[in-house]
């Protein structure tokens, strides 16, 4: 696997920590441990030997290197840990090697480990995706009244309030996150079915066993298991990439505004940031590159798990063996883009005055609809649209030029149109814990 | 644009209805008409040009193929119906023709059609998907102590109850199903902000023609327009991709127990179906096969509106465009893959005799688990384990072999642990409405 | 399936041509009759019924709308299209029916149309892609000493002459072009394995028939059928999509120069191009948006054909269904971005002055590599970073805040670098057949 | 980034290395050392410093750890590594480091590390392809005439050669493998061109520095810098997933083949391969199940390659940086399907007596196509199916109830048709060096 540095700009700390082989180790052995206890608990195995197996379910006896081979023989890591597992059980209590991972599968271990895993990286995802939005709520509110070009298709369009584009992100942003939210929370279920998800090794104790583990994890227990049954994955995993998306729109908006010709906006500086390797003038959108870069991973991401749901029988091959690392690949991706938004949300320097000038110099040709709708009122649109033309190609400030409806088109606030009140209601609507 | 052959297997009557060049116009042109009326109520316009202009929204005064030119010269089709419209509007009166599409925007047009057209297409699939979730979970109540094989990596593991398969995949697609329910509800939102999501055209007189706007077309009113901002769009995309990998499991594992070799399960016959072109001798697994096709296409189509979503200011260049074929394209998919499985999932015919067959030809490797942790309860599962193998490798029918637990090991229920209850728990989690 | 409204934006008249329902019957039927040819000359199918058979392979005896259904009820278009010519030819002449369709399988005769509808549709799209590369590097050399600003991660960098950037966008998509005019020539061949790909239908004469099947049709011949064996079509899949990406680079940076706050570039203008539905002012970048809107479909349809690679055994059931829509999907897009970018690489308007007057408005931060580098000579880099970005603090222009090296900082030509040249390399390049 | 357990089953050691961040910095400082050299012979910097950079420019002297935060504030890692390079200068040298990364760009290190990274990757994976090619051609020799059911849409067809199987896989994998070679000869070569891509820092030495520093590194030298076109990295992506999907075609076949109810073949075994964790009996398809998960993966990874061609003016924001990670993956995917099938192509187990039963067991039914021609042969095919219709249903042995051409139907080998001819095409077709 890719080193850190090839990686750099792809993941986050905090996923890194969650996904670590520490994690993993930790995650598997817990589950390991915990089982050991229901079964014994359940009168399955023999209470004595709990202790002594739950003495070795501590990540610091495993050497992760040694585990890879291991598991690639078998396509499965589970065998090469429970293998090294009990080993080490048989070191110390031969009898006791024997009741280890007792009636489980290799999948219930890895999935309640991944499961384990979401559960560690993202609540501070989703505490970071709440703070951004908050940031961008606040920003909106300040500029709910600011001038500036709206732009389709690349090419200036009429005037809108900066609030209205800012609350735009927002919303679309806490809509995405409220989503995530309930699809992360519904992968937060046990995985625990035995070889083919009938429980079958551990007869009537089975249920008991399965809420017991549960209950020990700190999961919810599900009707059956899910081996092949891949919906609450597949949801995540798509939640995710669109949280990224909504993500990147705000990115691609700031890298475009911050272009020098566009001059609107720009990222919060400090040490280091954006730096150019070779030229000392250059403030490069690093937040936003952060989130876009993430959004040209996520979607592909996102399609790969959703691809693989077709699984076959009680579990896949194939399909199942890529999700692990494609979700943590996942999570990382979001992990990346909420850094990289969180850091240039709160700070964002907005220039208020070049939005300004930015709509000047388009000597009032984005005042054309706008003209054109109160002559059309006299008109009709195609008499009124040839007067503007005219009046555009006419070369004179266009407001002179049209000689009419000057109190109207120079009412900057009467521009904004319904700009104003749309922030409103954006910002309700997020406000709106619905 | 290919024709319907070349489409055949990727589409379905319902759907295509409703992305059809006949719909397409007839919802842009209720979107003009509906205009018409709210502007002229709010007295933007003279109330008498709105009889004319709505006579003229008549979708059969149009030649869809003179339309397609126009569009690509103007990057939108909204253009080109605007200009057909206004043509015809002018030739029964020249002075309304100046009234047309009045305050309006092309994506306020192809959007508000597009989800027109959603309103029209998924209300039936939503139905059928509801229908085949209740003709699987009865399948499943009916063979919650059926054995069968439970095959995991491809090979043979343990027994499990048919039942249980047949309620993970009703389960699962049934939490797909809501999701998108509710993903499709949320798209059934108006758009309509002009020119860049202000309405600045139309003054005070915009929030009154949005909310007018909205109502004649019976669709909610967002907060704000959501040209560039299109989590609704996504998250929906990427549910259709959900549901159409739900089904595409259960036809997985349909067309793999239908295998020759297998035999264990077969779609209902019919005339003409699953025939070959060349041998008189096969039946073809058709929906499952349908299904299959679906999901071979929805992750990448869902891949596709995700990726687009960080799309450039008030209007995007390139990503939005990418979407209405895109979206249709999912819809059809689905379409093609709920009627692939409606057709099969009510008579699926379940060869019993088969199941138990096929378990028995494994000579009892199958119950080596169960064994093993009958075993294992008194010696620990290593050496359990070696008992087991030898009596495996022996060649003698596995119980004789082994010599213990005849009883335990002969009992099938017994052998099914917790499968029939797990069906009792998944149809019980389908039937929950919450 | 869609209609052509909803799919303007998507595809090309030359390619819907191709793929229409007409042109797909013409080729199913001309299979049809050449394989009735060729068994007839081997001596299986008695040679009276050639002529009966050949004259019903007519696409005008048979209506798309009716074959639909019999399709999906088969899972292939081939059984639906058999039936309804053995019909024909049964009315006509009972005994002849039973020779139609001599030892063929459905994927002998979808493979063989769908190769043949890529020899329709693609010679053209190819002359396109060269006359595209012949107009950039045409522009690209007058263009070898224009002076523009670089920019870099949205930002402005060092000056480059717009030769450049023209000559890398030509040469890029020459690689592309060549790579797809192979991938091209390299799906030529015919599909003919009947059943399961053995020709054991046909006994000795099998490999004959295929022989003169080939020629008939004009298809190199294969070493085998290939039924499963899908190299030769995902790698034209993905070299389609490689071609469009090419394309959509230009079109990338198209749109960015024709900013208005950048205006650098324009596309041709003419009647109804770029047109607004309700802005007079607004000239969208139509020929970048088509190809934009390309490139946001093509790399996940490429991928839906490469994901359906591990196709099961002698024919597939699901990957390869799905490849028929997707390559016409394909086909189209790359049709639609050619278009695109035909109409406005021969015209496209460059505004030199503009470019230069952008260059001038960084106030000669871009001069501070080459002013770094050449004070760098004689104190380093570090010391002179330094001055560097103390004169561009300064406030004052940058060369006289500097106050050295006025003339090497002046030399327009000098500040190009190697620019002019790397236009002749990149033009030498795409010159060499090679 | 995620641990190497999450990963165990996405990758290779010989790639892992070639990606490591030991590897990383060895070939980012290589750059270095190169450039300093190259500048230095063309005079641009003092000689003397040359000693003291490439003395710093050993890895052991940097902690990758350091290096991600920097590098993740600046959005690239050249930044972080040229910063702590230039400070282990100065500790020993504080004028020398004023000539470090002497007219470079940062995407120059990079680009240039990661083609030298393929450059250690790729051959031995390359190498691995063509002894997977020739163990499938010899064990396709073998079986040139071993009969076994053909199986189409996952049914019972007619009679192929298993050779014809393995050829095929053999053929088409060939196929991809020679693309790929091509397309990664295309990668190596040099990414040198400054800031903007003009070498403008460096005047007239530009050219020269430039030919030395490819000489230095042992890369191509290109005609120009290619920072934002991308067609030989994305050509290299995509061939990397083809060259997956066919290796993953096979492994579908053989995972197919596999399963207990077929036992046709099997992967060759070993100690800990294909062991469950908790079923003694099972014996899993690992070789099959690596290439399976990969092939679940690249597809989707070379659509984020492609998707993010559009890349912005001289260096993207987001596509490009989006890259370095997504060919890593690719890589490894690679390497990870190739390591599968490397261990199982020499040693499958072919069970041809296995194959016969299977054939047997369809009761005749697959010599219903070549019955049916040879009635036809007499009477035409619509009764000729019809008697075979009726033979099939009779419920004896096919040949029996058919009552004729029993010793046509009897000789294997011709009911094997083409099969074995085809083998020996396809063989030849890999031997021909093209």
């Amino acid at each position: 696997m890719a080193g850190s540095l090839v990686n750099a700009l792809a993941g986050s700390a905090t996923v890194a920590e969650a996904f670590s082989d520490a994690a993993t180790l930790r995650h598997m052995l817990r589950f390991e441990a915990a089982l050991t206890r229901a079964v014994a608990a359940a009168g399955l195995i023999p209470a004595r030997h709990v202790a002594t197996i739950e003495a070795c379910c501590d990540p610091a006896l495993y050497q992760p290197a040694a585990l890879v081979p291991v598991a690639r023989r078998a396509l499965t890591l589970t065998v090469a840990v429970v293998k090294a597992l009990t080993e080490q059980v048989a070191a110390r209590d031969a009898e006791a090697a024997g009741f280890v991972h007792w009636g489980a599968t290799s999948q219930d271990v890895i999935d309640t480990a991944l499961v384990l895993q979401l559960g560690d990286a993202m609540p501070p995802l989703l505490a970071g995706l709440s703070d951004i939005v908050a940031a961008l709520a606040a920003l909106a509110g300040e500029h709910r009244t600011t001038s500036m070009l709206g732009r389709t298709l690349q090419q200036p369009a009429t005037p809108i309030a900066f609030g209205q584009k800012v609350a735009g992100w927002a919303a679309d942003l806490e809509r995405a996150r409220r989503r995530l939210a309930q699809s992360f929370a519904d992968t937060q279920v046990l995985q625990f079915g035995g070889a083919s998800g009938s429980l079958s090794a551990l007869g009537d104790a089975g249920g008991p066993v399965m809420a017991a583990l549960a209950r020990d994890l700190g999961l919810a227990l599900p009707a059956a298991p899910w081996f092949a049954n891949r919906v609450r994955v597949a949801a995540f995993a798509q939640d995710i990439a669109l949280v990224v998306g909504a993500l990147a729109k705000a990115a691609r908006d700031i890298s475009l505004m911050m272009q020098f010709e566009v001059g609107e906006i720009a990222e919060p500086s400090g040490p280091g940031r954006g730096k150019s390797s070779t030229m000392p003038h250059k403030r490069n959108p690093v937040g936003a590159g952060l989130a876009l870069t993430a959004a040209a991973r996520a979607p592909q991401l996102a399609a790969t798990i959703v691809a693989a749901m077709p699984q076959e029988n009680e579990r896949a091959l194939g399909g199942w063996q890529a999700e692990w690392t494609t979700l943590a690949g996942l999570v990382e991706t979001l992990g990346s883009a909420v850094d990289g938004i969180a850091e240039i949300a709160p700070g964002l320097a907005v220039d208020a005055g070049r939005m300004r000038r930015n709509l000047e110099a388009t000597h009032g040709a984005v005042l054309a609809e706008r003209a054109t709708f109160l002559l059309a009122g006299e008109m009709g649109k195609t008499r009124a649209a040839g007067l503007v033309e005219a009046a555009l190609a006419s070369g004179q400030p266009f407001v002179e030029a049209l000689g009419r409806f000057r109190a109207e088109l120079s009412d900057e606030l009467a521009l904004l149109g319904y700009s104003p009140r749309f922030v409103d209601r954006l910002l309700a609507e997020i406000a709106d814990e619905g």
